[in-house]
């Protein structure tokens, strides 16, 4: 029995009545983060009424905040739908992609770090529906999470009315797992945040809800949709032969403990491929402060090596969510899933001092990152929570192979087409090439190093002919540049389908 | 007598014995934030037998770090000289623009919050010497810091020998402001900044040094090197209008309190115009939580609108220093002076939710900002602590007269030609034209606005044009874009002396 405290088990109701309670131009909260801990039934059926409203001629559509992206039943839905007006911080779905590359949605691509608090400083507006998948309700009425937390907490605390979906496919043993810190608060009121280990907790186990605020609660049972996992190929193994080798020296040279710091990740088959490679690792009693629990890190845990995970959210594939449900009573103590403003708060990415490892679409020559926009204007997925790491890391490392496309695109450019991560936030520059350690270094010193260790050979030539160039023709020398010439490759791609000449 | 330490005063000797200590290719941390708290006489004596040694055929260079910005007798006098081969974090000085813009001199221009830290870190390696200015010794052998904090615990705490300036000039009255917090470590031993409010004191009134360690003491008695104050013009002024506005609006509306929250506020003009309009605001109580104390905070101290000023230096015109120096004992209980890794440092930014207020070069119609590379490769100063306060503020806000160069650049174009700040770390651009509150907006959104209240009316048709063929032809429709037509402003500028064409 999920929903133990019996007043609430009056608001039971199926998913399309709960549908029916949210109204055109609201604007709906949802849980979420990767494809876990979304809910699952009522945004379908809210999908389901939008097109029916749709077809009878009445405008109907949603502003949508989640945690981070979803699952298909949650975006992919909506957007199918044309139900979603705006949308933030995060996707990653296909089929809201590519409503949002052709102008159809107003998607605000944010920190993830600052969904929260920019929720409550209010000018996003306010928050009418919160809609949380959660594990089930206790006999006090609070709510045993999910998969994900995400901003469930701000979801919950700000929406004037609360849908729940109690998802039964969600181990009871996720039960205690979780950490929920209430102690945030607007300014002039925010204190230190009391965490100085990746393994302390300082919050609750449970999400709190005014029982008056749920207007509905809907029974599930279906599973989190999590992408399968290609298991890493070459490139990724040379990419993480080359970050492994780094981290070796930096112990040498004792920059770095024997434990390593807190180790954070992006999601994807390069970060596997990094997290596989450490089980060999002489590295022990490790750490991981990182917004996902991937595939990779379940070995590690096994091994002893990686000594415990703080996250907001499982990111596995189906197998390894296999593999936690069944063993989930062992896992559970080496694991804690927290907010996402805990989880990626700047605060405490620095203090922690995390290794902070994050994928880009493109860098240029002076380290500048481009981690969202295809040839600057084609959004990819969003930010997501790489600022957060990369700018307050202690050592900010970006992964990539050096070029995409069966080679038709270089990830190492004159100029990057969009910024996300400033030079200075770009530490370490990783492809199957090499690896650039761009700490300490001027911009000309940093380009020497990026074109020799991460350009494909085939661009490289092409790199050291524009950086000679731009040296000669440049308006000043700190950053040599050619504006006309700048974003030519871009320009070549579009027009071509290849940056080659 | 300003040396009140009998052991130390044997090291007292002429700044051209002391500079005769420093050897080539080695690293020199020196004190300076902005025109105050710089050696004034080491410094040149260092320039002098740098010349003295290139006359002789020798080389002779030296890596340069500072807090910030200093005065002319530093890195005015070692660029001229050619002795600096590498320069952190930060420079406004012309004739080191001059040799870092012609390629002559390495220069690492970084977040003002993370050189201490780094420096700590290891990979910029040693620190060979530090020459920092102060205003006396006491008995105990604690150095009284003078007109800038900056990075001297740091230099003081890592460099092998030190060399002290005892500048008489610097009022004594200046013991007791100061706050040093001991309190910074590496990771993993990083523990919470216990600061919750800008007048709170969390550390030592002033610097430890070993005495074993310093080398020199020369005394000095001259004055910090101010920049002259000029008064608002009418552009700074209509800046300023908007920014009250918008802080009055936000008040109303409930969004702030009515002291509103720690002010953050860049160097210069239209920084002072803002200040000076504080003056005659509604505002009351208020804070600061900023790098630098300038001259339009003393009026707003004096009327006690300005309740405390917590800063990292002070950045005075000549006139204003003399008013400070000569009511030092009234001013001084309402100013701290801090590291700048606390002054700056993310944590207390955005626990403390500081309004951040920062200029520009230019912005782009999806609010990326430059702030440092004219053109895309000619570095003005450098980032300094924008990065720092933009990211984290409550509320980021950026500002610009709409055209530079008599109207021949365009504050606003088509594409940054290089990005310091990410369109996620500016919700506020303000022009003479007018403001645009971006908060919340997806980047359609965004270039709407920017263009329609903050462009010049010259450029305004032209942003137009181009935002609207980039939306029929762009690659994607999230940023939309023509990457050949980019950064055509600023070849046209380059090729021809104006954005016009």
């Amino acid at each position: 029995m999920r929903i133990r405290n019996h007043a609430l088990r009056s608001k039971i109701m199926s998913a399309a009545d709960a549908a029916a309670l949210i109204d055109n131009g609201t604007t709906v909260g949802m849980s979420g983060f990767t494809g876990s801990g979304y809910p699952k039934a009522v945004p379908l059926a809210l999908a389901a009424r939008i097109e029916e409203q749709h077809a009878a001629g009445n405008p109907f559509k949603v502003s949508m905040w989640t945690g981070a992206s979803t699952g298909p039943e949650l975006d992919g839905a909506l957007a199918k739908a044309n139900g979603i007006d705006f949308r933030l911080p995060y996707n990653s779905d296909p089929v809201a992609r590519e409503r949002i590359n052709k102008g159809e949605m107003n998607y605000f691509d944010m920190h993830l770090s600052q969904v929260a608090p920019m929720a409550w400083q209010g000018f996003l507006g306010p928050l009418d529906t919160a809609v949380i998948e959660i594990t089930g309700i206790r006999e006090d009425g609070s709510l045993i999470p999910s998969s994900s937390v995400g901003n469930n907490k701000t979801w919950l605390d700000r929406a004037e009315k609360v849908i729940l979906e109690v998802n039964s496919w969600q181990n009871e043993a996720l039960e205690g797992m979780h950490d929920i810190y209430y102690g945030t608060a607007l300014p002039p009121h925010r204190m230190p945040i009391p965490l100085v280990k990746p393994d302390e907790r300082i919050g609750e186990k449970t999400l709190r809800c005014d029982p008056k605020k749920i207007v509905a609660i809907v029974e599930t049972d279906a599973p989190d949709r999590n992408a399968p996992f290609s298991p890493p190929d070459d490139k990724a193994r040379a990419i993480a032969g080359n970050i492994l080798e780094f981290l070796g020296h930096e112990v040498k040279v004792g920059r770095l403990p024997a434990s390593l710091l807190p180790i954070q990740s992006g999601v994807g088959n390069i970060a596997n491929a990094v997290l596989t490679g450490l089980v060999d690792s002489p590295f022990d009693a490790m750490t991981a402060y990182t917004e996902v629990i991937q595939d990779g890190m379940l070995d590690l845990l096994d091994t002893g090596k990686l000594r415990m995970a703080s996250a907001t959210a499982f990111s596995l594939s189906p197998e390894a969510a296999e593999r936690i449900n069944r063993d989930m009573h062992r896992y559970r103590d080496k694991m804690i899933l927290r907010p996402q403003e805990i989880s990626n708060h700047p605060e405490l990415v620095r203090r922690l001092g995390c290794i902070a490892m994050n994928g880009l679409i493109e860098a240029d020559i002076y380290g500048a990152v481009n981690s969202t926009h295809v040839m600057g204007s084609r959004i990819q997925n969003g930010i997501g929570g790489s600022g957060d790491f990369a700018r307050n890391a202690y050592i900010s490392i970006f992964v990539t192979p050096s070029t995409a496309k069966g080679g038709d695109i270089s990830a190492i450019v004159p100029q990057a087409s969009h910024v996300d991560h400033i030079n200075q936030d770009v530490q370490v520059i990783v492809t199957e090439q090499g690896l650039a350690d761009l700490r300490g270094l001027s911009p000309k010193e940093r380009a020497k190093v990026i074109i020799a260790n991460c350009a494909h050979p085939t661009y490289r030539p092409m790199l050291e002919d524009y950086y000679a160039r731009a040296q000669k023709e440049s308006y000043g020398l700190q950053s040599p540049s050619i504006p006309g010439e700048a974003l030519s490759w871009h320009k070549r791609f579009i027009e071509t389908g290849t940056m080659l000449p």
